[in-house]
């Protein structure tokens, strides 16, 4: 049988689960035609990497340079994470057109450019499937099955920290912070949690995505992106009321001429649709095609071992095919639009003391920006408390949105800045 | 830019589709890098594939042989269906080394392993991602993105035409032939519906994946197959008692060294798992891996512009790459067993006069053959009426429960023969 000799830099838990996997499988090398060996391996902790090795007699060095010179390094696994040793290896590897397999979406989302050009010019492959969604097959499906077709919307739920908290709070009736202890707790969220909860994790996946699928540009500039700090139990509340769940969603869509809009943030979607009900630490992604119609995807996306099983798909199709497919030869073709959600349906939440009176004054506001109300709900209240008022909005341009925000907040009833969302998934309408 | 042509055999609705979408998609060319030209076509009706063509000069014969004889010509795309014709074809396009790139799922599941292997001799490509459940990339995920994993069981709906009929029977209060002549009415069933509602469509599927997944040999025998003929609204009814939907299932489950079992037939979800949410003419493929957990992928099973999505996304992995890999090297490595579903539990209604009288029997006889009962359903009963007993049974050994419901019919108080069905995914515990 085939035998193909990798470099693993980086021996975490993504690491450790490719030399799991790659220990316990016995399946795989029969069904992917060719037996897998690490040859070397990097990481910081040298004498630990050794212990997660199992004490194989894989050489560890604690300079990648050293690694991917081994003898018989076929493949360069890096799993490093972080930018500037992974950009140096990514140069360097893909420089020497030798494949890289990577899980890296920062280092894709800002400097994919460059190395997507650099392996072009040498011939060299880059497999980058764990980098989004873990073992979800979202490259190949954008950039293989629906290589025929169109896609005309991307939305996804991309980082499963985020999700979690939010599972929490709309299921288990926990606040924010209480959700992300419990997420810190359960090992779901890092001691730094703000590369999830701000967003950040999820905009570099659809930053990917976004080139994939549509030919923008990859980089972050442009991407409206936000988090979930502050995601609160009235919204989770006054969204129920409508039938709704409020999610973190990345959404790539297709404006034709007028370009493409990426953006990461809160979000409304129906409650009964399919991807409400991806739940606690799944991902899911769904895409809106020209042709398929659309297609949703759900899994694990991230953990050791799921990780580690589409890091090892990624080293199988390196084995087996060269380089794969660019995307648009390579070349990103799309541009850049401003923010999404011109044109979609709004969720909005504004709390007052004395709802009764100040419903006018915030009807007459929205009005006179063009916007028309849908449906409004309002919490039982008594003389002189706080209350919450939520209205959904029909189709509106973000920015006349964001406009009337200022004025109702100005309003004297209203004691905090309003809240708003884009409703991502209207309710489809009944049969 | 590089063009591929294509003889394109059959001009039905997915080859119209097929049409359809390399005459509008604008993108697609840039996305795959390689314009594909329509050289030659074959259909049986020639007047009406030119109109269905458009009027171009694309040569149409009656004979698939002439076809693929068109000068320009580099890929066969077969979409006659049928078995005789299609064998004859595939032989001789495959003996040629030319890739094939066919949706005919009856061929290769009774002729696969002939084919695989003649493809494999002449290093010629088959690629057959349209052949199961349409658009989704159910071939890709098994044969791609989980190659470095092991597939543990495949659970799906892949059969448009029945899971449209549950969920009209599910949904809308239609018994089975209510639902069957609104299904035909909507263009979602054949003229002759048996195919489908028989099980033998999504069986022909099921064969392809267990082949992919577990390395099954391809072939219909020792499959389990039944279909939704036998559906009820009592059934329905009782199922939903215990937060349970009906549906067509397929399944492939690995067992190891005993081998793996292969079933079609209607089977028991429970109401809040993902699976349950894939409606109307939807297909759903839920597979359970051993590294990266479960998958669920749901998109269009069929229909004409989604299925030629996935035909000219095979058309262009055909361009791209040469011969797709072959699961397990071409050959099949596993051993098929009998009936799935020893182990799982399941569920069984027998229709009853007099269900109090009759309970202690009932339970006596499945205790006896070594069932244990999980929870009881009886519908409020007026001495004399007949009444459904629905019973949720623990894991079981299915021919006990057979055997144990061949007693229980012969009981002078039960009025038809039981019904069963396994309980394919259970309520997951609490957390």
């Amino acid at each position: 049988m085939k035998k193909t000799g990798i470099a693993l830099l980086g021996v975490g838990s993504v690491g450790t689960g490719v030399c799991e996997l790659l220990a316990s499988n016995n399946i795989m090398p029969k069904r992917a035609g060719v037996k897998i060996d690490i040859v070397a391996a990097c990481a910081r902790n040298v004498r630990r990497a050794r212990r997660r090795l199992g004490g194989t007699k894989v050489p560890v060095y604690a300079d990648w340079r050293q690694a991917i010179a081994a003898p018989g390094c076929d493949i360069v696994v890096e799993l490093m994470g972080g930018l500037d040793d992974a950009l140096a290896c990514a140069r360097e590897v893909l420089g020497q057109g030798k494949p890289l397999v990577t899980a890296n979406k920062a280092l894709l989302a800002t400097h994919g450019a460059e190395l997507l050009e650099l392996a072009r010019a040498r011939g060299a492959g880059i497999h980058y499937e764990a980098a989004v969604a873990g073992c979800i097959p979202a490259i190949r499906t954008v950039r293989d099955a629906l290589a025929g077709d169109q896609i005309i919307a991307a939305t996804g739920i991309l980082n499963g920290t985020c999700n979690y908290i939010m599972t929490q709070m709309a299921q288990q009736n926990r606040n924010f912070d209480e959700a992300l202890a419990l997420a810190s707790e359960l090992g779901y969220a890092e001691a730094e949690p703000s590369l999830d909860i701000d967003g950040w994790d999820a905009a570099h996946k659809t930053a990917i995505l976004a080139w994939l699928a549509c030919g923008l540009p990859l980089g972050m500039e442009k991407m409206t992106v936000q988090g979930i700090r502050g995601a609160t139990l009235a919204d989770r509340d006054c969204a129920a009321e409508f039938g709704y769940v409020v999610k973190l969603l990345a959404q790539v869509k297709d404006h034709g001429r007028r370009g493409i809009e990426t953006q990461v943030g809160p979000g409304l979607i129906a409650q009964d649709h399919p991807l409400a009900a991806v739940n606690d630490n799944l991902n899911g992604l769904l895409l809106d095609t020209k042709y398929a119609g659309e297609l949703l995807l759900v899994g694990a996306g991230a953990g050791a071992l799921p990780t580690a099983s589409a890091v090892v798909a990624d080293i199988i199709e390196a084995v087996r095919e060269g380089p794969p497919p660019l995307s648009f030869g390579g070349k990103a073709v799309a541009k850049h639009c401003g923010r999404i959600n011109s044109g979609s349906q709004a969720y909005l939440r504004v709390s007052v003391i004395d709802a009764k009176g100040v419903l006018a004054s915030i009807s007459r506001i929205l009005a006179a920006a063009g916007m028309s109300i849908e449906a409004i709900f309002q919490q039982e209240s008594h003389s002189g408390e706080e209350v919450d008022v939520a209205i959904l909005l029909h189709e509106l341009e973000w920015k006349d949105l964001l406009q009337a925000m200022r004025k109702i907040a100005r309003l004297k009833q209203v004691t905090q800045p309003p809240t708003a969302m884009p409703i991502v998934i209207p309710h489809r309408s009944k049969q």
